[in-house]
């Protein structure tokens, strides 16, 4: 039941209606932006009121934008009805609908670098925000909006919309409202820097703006972010761990990293997680992170008092991180601050913090290029995130990656790759269960042979060296065979694996 | 005949030797950093001498670390005799002897975002600096470094070297003191803003800070810039910029651009030279560049009145732009400020003034990849510049390339690029002679369309199309034939054009 501290203006009680009455304010081809970062702090009801409202009949296509993928009641239940039309500016592979919607065409899906998408928002470039509908854990006096443990583009999004909706959600703990810094640049030309020197620093206030009559309606939930509890590093997993920790603890002896260490940003999945549980045991203290989502690890980081800092987005609020919340929130409250996605990923930010990046692609090619994004370079698996953002601008930046998938049947170790999303010129060090490759300074002919020797699985070694020793008969800066540059995924697509079968190089 | 107007402290005097007797204090192995970006302000007496006596058989391979390329006593002459072990940050095709040895792997090439390589070196990445050669057009009382019109990474340079010898170049003009803003920035974690907000704000001195004690030789010369002035644009050229000036001017009319205008950026050949003589003849009025390096329109355009306010980290001393330098120095140096390359190409800066990018790749493909460096995929032409840091940052990014080359033979416009350096994330808009293709907000298969359809040569569209549809059949989010996709590329390399001579697809 709401009650007078979720909704802090008497006018608001009279806003309440329905899912389903909400629901139907959003008409077919509008853009509608939603709260949320991942399973984080999304709105559930309204659109599980427009999937029941399309199922029963309704005609309703909409362009759907958010901070990143959210929760399946969107990305799932809105997809399998065919109610979304274009998606932006971010997709995971974890929905099917979706998945399958995309990689067909049948959504349009803009893939974006995170950080761009609020000021392309912003600059009028994408056309304009119909409908926000945005999760809070309350609405103040004034109308704005306290949100749960995802921002992603809520700010924006808001600032732009006709209309908003809100879903104010008591499954959320009110112990969030003041963790969020909430900050909205200007336009160019007239502005000014963007006044974050150290991880806490907080530039903005606590709420989104969005005042009274902006607020359309007002819909009551209690239902929990989907998220489940990740597993447990594995064996490879701590693998890459190790030397990546070993690295770092190496390049900080030599005196390339500071004593004091620098922040730290790590992408999501079970990697990213391995080198966060890797970190407990290593002997740096005092961690900071300056990065876009904030997961399990990152909670338990805090409690064992290694990390002592942390700025995210949003942080994903599995039921383990809402236990450890609960039990201590004055201990999160003051060690994380909750911004919008443009300024966690701001290249600005990154740039002048000297973020350390850490980020795990689907495959990167002997010359230093990777591939974020699709399968065998044609199907989308998960979009690129934030990765560029910090790929780019880090001080120290890293690809953490398995040298093998499926067995051993794919090599994220290949000639060239299938899709690019990260340019040679942008990761500097790759590091996957055999070894650390450490490109910096070096040429191309030198990267293939210390990625190879250094990144890649035993069983590919032979065929990569193959390829650039015959590719090199070409001559040219990066020797390339064009012909055979995707033999390994030309395989894999024939016969299920990028061996040859015999022993002998896949690029026969 | 160096005087106490271009040596101000006595003790200088002592320090003049000879080209060659400077020459002799760089050893084999060393790491030598020049001045200058392009053929502007780069030492040309050392790398001569140095250039002799090896030919003469002097054993020495350097590591040779520069702003950007320079020029040819630097670029060709020390080549030629194989004096350079490696080459870093730059290089452009127009010295035989430095893309000959790139391409053969005998120069061992790092191709760097232009504005990462101080801070690579700051970082301690790429090892110490032994010696740096820095053309200086006088020498202060304290021993720092009057620049001529080229800054480059010149100030990190002599930051980090352990010797410095200064080549005082008589035939660059005194006026250009003062001209520069010469700032440095501090190593992370505690670092603060770089507070440019506006095109010629100053934030350093004027002086590149070297101190009397680690100058270890100073040599007279009066060698000018090696520059030729520019090819004036032919009707390809004119109908590029007519294209995107128009685009300019739509995006202005519909509130997308704010009617004070951006700051351009602006490439360098004869493309980004024909955009800017386009400017002179637009609609548009004080105009600021916010550039890498400020080409010979520039000065036009300042002496039009259509610029008033340009900011680069060099600007090309061809005769004709000496000239109008020397005419009337005062409006050039109220109009111009010259920056370390790291502050001109800054994310930081880029993005918060919302510079409007402009850069011209070799090729790019129907999804928005772009290869900026390597001719059909393995063989450098130029390096990467600073067309990332514009074309990742700017406020609104633009390609812009003639459709063909070769006569025809070769499409610009390709299904996939051999090369990627910019991804599909960046790039917003192309332009070619043929139209405009603005792919913000779309998905993958409509770019294909778009930019097929507005940029490709009439001879292509066809085949590309071809190469899309049969693609679309595999599905998937961005469609690719891995088995057809460098088919232009191949037919190139077999025939000696794109074309397949039947009018038929080139992917047949």
């Amino acid at each position: 039941m709401l009650t007078a501290e979720h909704l802090r203006h008497p006018a608001l009680f009279a806003k309440i209606v329905t899912a389903d009455q909400a629901a139907a304010l959003i008409g077919d081809g509008m853009t509608v932006g939603v709260s949320g970062f991942t399973p984080s702090g999304y709105p559930k009801k309204v659109a599980q009121a427009l999937a029941r409202a399309v199922a029963a009949g309704r005609k309703c296509r909409i362009n759907l934008w958010s901070g990143a993928s959210v929760g399946p009641e969107i990305e799932e239940e809105l997809a399998a009805v065919g109610a979304i039309a274009r998606r932006a500016p971010y997709y995971a592979a974890s929905n099917k609908s979706m998945r399958v919607a995309i990689n067909s065409g049948d959504i349009r899906y803009t893939d974006l670098h995170l950080s761009h998408f609020a000021q392309q928002i912003d600059y009028g470039f994408l056309g304009p925000v119909d409908v926000a509908i945005v999760e809070a854990v309350a609405v103040t006096a004034t109308g704005d909006l306290v949100l749960g443990p995802g921002v992603g583009n809520t700010p924006m999004l808001v600032q732009h919309a006709a209309q908003v909706i809100v879903e104010v959600n008591t499954a959320q703990p009110l112990e969030l409202e003041g963790m969020h810094d909430i900050f909205v640049l200007p336009r160019p030309p007239r502005r000014r820097e963007i006044p974050i020197y150290d991880t806490l620093d907080r530039i903005g206030g606590p709420y989104v703006a969005c005042g009274l009559g902006r607020i359309a309606a007002i819909v009551e939930s209690d239902v929990p972010d989907k998220v489940r509890n990740l597993e447990p590093p594995d064996d490879l997993g701590r693998k890459i761990a190790a030397n990546l920790i070993d690295f770092l603890a190496h390049e900080q002896k030599r005196g390339r990293i500071p004593t004091a260490m620098l922040p730290l940003q790590s992408g999501v999945g079970s990697i990213a997680n391995a080198v966060l549980a890797g970190l407990a045991a290593s002997p740096f203290e005092n961690l900071h992170m300056y990065s876009e989502i904030l997961q399990d690890a990152v909670f338990a980081l805090i409690e064992a008092g290694k990390i002592t800092a942390a700025s995210g987005c949003a942080f994903t609020p599995s039921p383990g991180v809402l236990e450890r919340f609960r039990r201590d929130p004055g201990l999160y409250r003051r060690a994380l601050v909750l911004r919008p996605l443009d300024i966690s990923n701001h290249p600005e930010v990154i740039r002048r913090l000297g973020v350390i990046a850490l980020n795990t692609p689907l495959e990167f090619d002997i010359y230093g290029h990777a591939n974020s994004t699709h399968v065998m370079g044609t199907h989308m698996m998960n979009g690129i995130g934030g990765s560029g953002d910090y790929m780019r601008n880090g001080y120290l930046t890293i690809f953490t990656a398995e040298s093998v998938a499926r067995n051993g049947a794919i090599s994220r170790v290949v000639p060239m790759v299938s899709h690019c999303d990260h340019t040679e010129h942008d990761a500097m060090v790759f590091v996957t269960e055999h070894g650390v490759a450490d490109v910096r300074g070096l040429s191309p002919r030198e990267r293939a042979r210390v990625i190879i020797a250094n990144c890649a699985h035993p069983d590919y070694r032979g065929p990569l060296l193959e390829y650039v020793r015959a590719a090199e008969q070409g001559g040219g800066h990066t020797p390339h065979d064009l012909n055979q540059a995707f033999a390994f995924h030309d395989r894999y697509n024939r016969t299920g694996t990028m061996k040859n079968g015999k022993g002998g190089p896949a690029n026969g």
